[in-house]
């Protein structure tokens, strides 16, 4: 029945001086690092809402609350050497910040873009890069304001993005409540999918391909929830079980959902006819959003924006997330999620 | 007489499919990114008050005016592999953003940080990286709120820090005035006597070396300069002629600074006899504020900060930097600065 404990992130690891980052992984580096700064940094006053957890950071000022947060592609980890355009690596830079402004219900600002460069990398490249950039900000309406530009033998793309919600109203993942239905905007697994048909083929452009190398970050949806009265909400980078799990664990609540509600497009079905289930599950990178509350603000928001929502379950008391169709027995999904320093 | 041309950003170079980062340089590649973003990005309404191009963007907001600044450190260019103290390097990480947050005339808030990291990094490492973070938080008094991990197999350490001003007061490089009194803090070419000195030996432990791993970045001064009406500020990052000559070029003036007067530690004399001054006009990473305005601007700042005060010259107009001792000939200096992708 327990399919995922929603508390990977509660223990702080011990360490020794020759213990390495692989030795603790990710969320044990996580939760070691937050620790010295919660002992030794300056702590900041009420004025800060949300601190190191969510997707971005959150202060209010006289007029509003403003968001921060920030988010890296690093060659030969989120992207190839040779992509088919770079304009869709610019693009996505943009979009997985975007993407978190949005599922904090704010509207992106400004950005800074910091590229670590080689002296070797064609000026044409960049220039691709940047129109990816501007063609974000043009439909994103946000300026990209400034940056560094520094040497590097890898290359890589560091933006972060503020943001604002004018109402005041931002969206966290540590407020769900039991109760609550869970929706989701767009199709699950799209990306995933996209992701293996070009391990296959680098130059295949498909549905899946484009929504792997140029993704949707759901900005308008995200600033209408906390105006419809959304409870929480997450963006779904690492895939949704765990995504769900991070936003159950922070709100310490469980949650069930249908594996047979999930919104999945037919062209993932029919290329994967034996995995699509398990892609829409655990597959990375959707940057679609993920948002609890009642069921009539689900409904409202569901008729108020133009993207596909669909409420997949309902968050219930406890710590565990379980998946379940009605009339079926549960199925186990290995939700430990996606630790960047274990593959 | 011409001794630098204040002229070395505004000519967009052109550039066809072939040509590479190092063909264009730094500054010919920062003018081609900046141009494909005033052609094809969103263009942000008139809170925007300043762009690309000074130590920040800023921007107002009802009650204040917010900045916002992003400076990156890669191993191998920035820091080595191996330094004495990893909380120093966490420190400079900071130090370097904290100093354009001071230029800016404006007071840190809260810090971003992403750390690009290899798998097989000591952990103890980070820890205390993390320590360096915090005792400059701690110091400077802003909160360090959130960032990413990602996997890289270069390490580095991007850092974007929002600061505020409460009197709207914010202090540019392109509003200088023919007339005003040009003055810097503290001293200058230290740093730089710092890296010789370390370059022959990494552990050397000394005034200079202390200099240049642990920068004290002008957060208290910085913050008084639009209060006292200073008309402009630059931080020195770049080396003295070289951001001198970046605050000319975007004021659209010239300047003539005197050697004799420029404030060098007593050090950095007796340990470099013939070679103090040059390094006092050239050498980057003192991250000491320089700044301009009426003299009794100057004076009155002087008193009121703890940090020493120096005059060194003055803005005329003209586009040229001009190195001049009271009856000598003036002296040539090299100007072209710091090119990051050409060394």
């Amino acid at each position: 029945m327990c399919i995922t404990e929603c508390n990977p992130f509660r223990i702080v690891p011990r360490y020794n001086d020759t213990m390495l980052i692989k030795d603790v992984g990710e969320f044990g580096l996580i939760e070691i690092l937050k620790k010295v700064l919660e002992s030794e940094a300056f702590q900041v006053d009420a004025r800060l809402l949300v601190g190191i957890g969510d997707d971005a950071a959150a202060w209010t000022t006289n007029a509003s609350t403003t968001v921060l947060t920030t988010d890296t592609m690093v060659e030969g980890v989120h992207f190839t050497r040779n992509p088919s355009r770079w304009s869709d690596v610019g693009w996505k830079a943009m979009a997985v910040n975007l993407s978190d402004i949005a599922a904090m219900g704010c509207h992106p600002d400004y950005a800074v873009v910091t590229l670590g460069l080689a002296k070797d990398q064609p000026v044409s490249e960049l220039v691709e890069i940047y129109q990816g950039f501007s063609a974000a900000s043009k439909k994103y309406e946000f300026g990209v304001v400034g940056g560094d530009l520094v040497r590097s033998e890898t290359f890589f793309i560091s933006v972060a993005i503020v943001g604002t919600s004018q109402n005041s109203l931002i969206l966290q993942r540590d407020t769900a409540q039991s109760g609550d239905t869970i929706a989701v905007t767009g199709t699950l697994g799209t990306s995933a999918g996209g992701l293996r048909q070009l391990a296959k083929d680098p130059s295949a452009d498909t549905i899946l391909s484009r929504a792997h190398m140029r993704p949707t970050p759901r900005v308008e949806t995200g600033s209408l929830l906390g105006v419809h009265g959304a409870h929480s909400a997450i963006d779904i980078s690492d895939g949704l079980i765990d995504d769900l799990s991070k936003l159950c664990t922070a709100s310490s609540v469980g949650a069930v959902i249908d594996p047979s509600l999930l919104p999945v497009d037919p062209t993932l079905k029919s290329t994967f006819p034996n995995e699509w289930q398990n892609l829409a599950m655990t597959g990375g990178e959707d940057y679609e959003l993920l948002f609890t509350g009642p069921l009539e603000t689900i409904q409202s928001i569901s008729t108020t924006t133009d993207v596909l929502v669909t409420a997949i379950g309902h968050i219930v008391s406890g710590a565990e997330v379980v998946v379940q169709q009605a009339n079926e027995s549960p199925i186990t999904y290995d939700a430990t999620g996606w630790d960047h320093f274990d593959n």
